[in-house]
């Protein structure tokens, strides 16, 4: 297998086994690896240092600086950490052991946006103390990548993502390769198109979702390479839950939406080029373009999920572009015995261009994303619940949101606590912590309805959200609080900073948002 | 004098006094006008139908929605704020009355990034009843633009700012032509280049900041104009107050950052292109360039201030870009009076090419911007003061600031309040609104020092900042209430919601954030 995969002989001759490898990794050196939102990253490599470490009672000794596209699988992350194999993990984290390890202090951890994050380490901001000539950072000891396929020049073919690993070819002192044999070689679906560091940077050539710019494989020094092993382990396919009827009726009105704007001139017949996050709503969202009549639709994202395999199957879907297929076990299945179907209509690019402002504003893509939290005037939440426990990191989120034609954030206007099942609102009078800011965001969405803020003043938003958004249980809450505070404390946005957290304080301190009391 | 600067006849005919227009402006109307930070907005007309709204004691009953690139003269937004001529101000003013009566909830304002804005307009997001095919949107009823000639084929040039006018020419039913005779025509200064809408949108070619992409003037319809009137009255210079020591030190602490990140390899030997916001430290700090020794460094930002001009005597500009020139009056006389030295030296471009975030990001722009605030895990405010208060608006602060190669903010590191000298800190330990999220900002600088926050998690980035930016009489209060909330609160961005906000009730209920008491 690893002959057939392999067609350049440089290449073929630094075959070798995992465990030889070991001796390359030293304590607080900075890896590099592939994968992106759990797709594609390396898993043998990952594992073997795991073990050693296991095995040695080496935990605290042998921990490193991680870094990724995005998230990587939970496996990788989570055995790491509980490890303490990880003394610093950027930019973005999914997995259990992972999120408390930085939570506790553990692992330090930094957010930036998704677009930025590779571009920043090519300009050397996560190696400051190492001189770095311009153009020429080195940010990584060690690169590991996951490959499907070694074209005959050499070059890498990734798999099911190319997140950061053109910058972590690119950036590393010596690289590994994982030829991943479980999956069949992704040749044709990735776009490898890199971006100079200013002042050599030119303009991104693509204008249309199906455009090619870029190369099959990533170009690489090979005196660089260090070894390239086998692996035979899939993706972890993230399970996806059916779409429950709150989620269903957000998609709902999220399409009844787009109908309108293209019944007022605002979106074309087969709609701007789409981005939705990740989740069960994304996913129903998507899905529900699969029954509706938008002929020829776009995908321009970042993950692409199980349910685009609908609307490829519905004859609906001219073509899609992210930067990680990231599919259930079921959907890679199904995705691998259509290949035929699906493989020509999808692009796989690396993040520094699915998710580029220049990109994102040229296509007037319709941005769709996921909060912790909204408030009454559009401030969104993405990152922290109650302003300081971090979930995962913002993600691509502000990329999209920030250029995007069309700016939505969708949620159910309420979630549980402990002891109410109503207990947490997600529309409040102040979020506790802003990854968007009012100004980005154009519609919110609940299962209660739809708040169009576009053109509208601080007071007007509030009624919106209030009204359209927030859960009937929260609205007379709320009400209350915009009333008494354009009462007492006026000015163009009105915020009482008594009560401007209250309903999080009762949420920590009584366990409902519904204990809020505004006269207390 | 017309005669001369007219050089079309079509236009020419249609010269007429400005009362003679007044008729068509009909209460509840959209006006679009030139100008920007306040240079190159139109001043007779709106002149002419305030005194008619004062002579026929009309107020409230002709009122506008008023649109235009930033702020324009006080004495016109004062003005018609006054006369309640402005039901609505998009997207940003400068002026006490107008600022009044947005703050009262008299007039609608709501805020947008300066890119955002003109391509938001041509979208239709702002006439969303109106039926606006793609690409056709006419947000405007009548366009009014300052012009300092007119061309041979009809094309309008503009005076010293490009702004929106642009688009106010383009989506307007009718237009009017201000041609201001006080002042020379600006005819060379322009690059016209607009961007289509999606899907017809195309790379904006532009690489270096002194290249031209566009056109001289503005192409216009003919038959939308409704009339060309002359203006003797020149932009109200903005004075500049001579740079305070703190400013200077803040300017200091930035220029040797900058030659740090040179020595370092970060930044090219003449520098990437600064972006330097408006006000006296980033005029302080344009100036430094002027003693500095940054050969040949180039500035592409949203408005050119009068230490420009000093950099341009220095010899050490190779080329400035923005879209506006606003000078102060003895800076326009100097401009005026050494044409030929720094004419050829100055771009002027539509805000939606100079705050473009394809441009910043591809340039690697440096931007520095000042905020009201920031908080000890560098979250910055810009915009509203106690979260409430509307200053002016966003700006284009988050254009620069999020696409930046390098994104600094500066400010003094305290304000007096009316009882306390010291009564305002700029570090709290959370912002009462957020306009740019911790994911933005790279470097803080006060004149206390500065704070490197690349690559760090927000523990250390709240020492760096506290420690380097506060103020020592605020660097006690600041440290307890970061280790109190790490001993009590934890997670990964430790925030005590009942006390985040804490510094700020000081003040409003005390008269100074230093009577903040973490255990009161």
């Amino acid at each position: 297998m690893m002959n057939q995969r392999i067609r350049n002989a440089a290449v073929a001759a630094k075959v070798c086994t995992p465990e030889s490898l070991i001796h390359h990794f030293k304590d607080g050196m900075k890896i590099g690896v592939s994968g992106f939102t759990p797709a594609g990253y390396p898993k043998m490599m990952p594992k073997t240092l795991a073990d050693h470490v296991e095995e040695n009672e080496l935990q605290g000794q042998m921990s490193f600086t991680l870094c990724s596209g995005a998230s990587i699988g939970a496996d990788f992350d989570n055995r790491w950490a509980s490890l303490g194999m990880t003394r610093a993990r950027f930019p973005y984290q999914t997995g259990k052991d992972i999120n408390t390890a930085i939570n506790k202090g553990e692992c330090m951890m930094s957010d930036r946006h998704l677009s930025m994050f590779p571009q920043n380490l090519m300009y050397g901001f996560y190696n400051l103390h190492d001189k770095a000539p311009e153009g020429q950072a080195t940010p990584f000891d060690i690169g590991i990548v996951e490959a499907t396929a070694i074209r005959e020049d050499g070059s890498i073919v990734l798999g099911s993502s190319c997140g950061i690993s053109p910058e972590v070819v690119k950036g590393c002192k010596k690289l590994i390769i994982e030829v991943n044999t479980s999956i069949p070689s992704f040749e044709g679906i990735h776009d490898i198109y890199t971006v100079d560091n200013p002042p050599n940077r030119v303009p991104i050539p693509l204008t249309s979702v199906d455009q090619r710019i870029g190369e099959l494989g990533i170009q690489v020094d090979p005196s660089k390479i260090i070894g390239v092993i086998e692996s035979r382990l899939p993706d972890k396919g993230r399970a996806l839950a059916e779409p429950d009827q709150g989620s269903k009726d957000i998609a709902e009105n999220i399409l009844e939406f787009l109908y309108h704007e293209r019944n007022m001139g605002r979106q074309p017949e087969s709609l701007h080029p789409l981005q939705s996050g990740v989740g069960s709503i994304a996913n129903a969202v998507v899905a529900g373009l699969a029954t509706g009549d938008f002929d020829g639709c776009e995908v321009w994202t970042e993950v692409l999920q199980d349910s685009v395999l609908d609307v490829i199957d519905a004859g609906k879907l001219k073509s899609c572009s992210a930067t990680s297929l990231s599919l259930s076990e079921p959907g890679f299945e199904r995705f691998f015995k259509n290949w035929d179907r699906y493989f020509p209509k999808c692009h796989l690019r690396p993040s520094s261009i699915s998710n580029h402002p220049e990109v994102i504003r040229r296509l007037g893509v319709t941005a769709m994303n996921t909060p912790i939290e909204v408030d009454i005037y559009g401030h969104a939440n993405s990152s922290h619940l109650m302003g300081a426990r971090l979930v995962n990191g913002i993600g691509g989120s502000g990329d999209f949101l920030r250029n995007a034609k069309l700016s939505m954030m969708h949620f159910p206007s309420t979630r549980p606590s402990k002891t109410d099942p109503f207990g947490i609102s997600s529309v409040v009078p102040m979020v506790s912590h802003v990854d968007h800011p009012e100004s980005d965001l154009d519609v919110l969405v609940s299962e209660q309805g739809l708040a169009d803020l576009r053109g509208l003043g601080p007071k007007q938003r509030a009624r919106q959200i209030i009204m359209n958004c927030a859960h009937p249980k929260y609205r007379d809450m709320l009400m209350d609080y915009v009333r008494m505070c354009e009462r007492t404390i006026g000015f163009h946005e009105p915020q009482d900073l008594h009560k401007a957290l209250g309903m999080h304080l009762a949420l920590s301190d009584k366990g409902s948002m519904r204990d809020f009391d505004l006269y207390e």
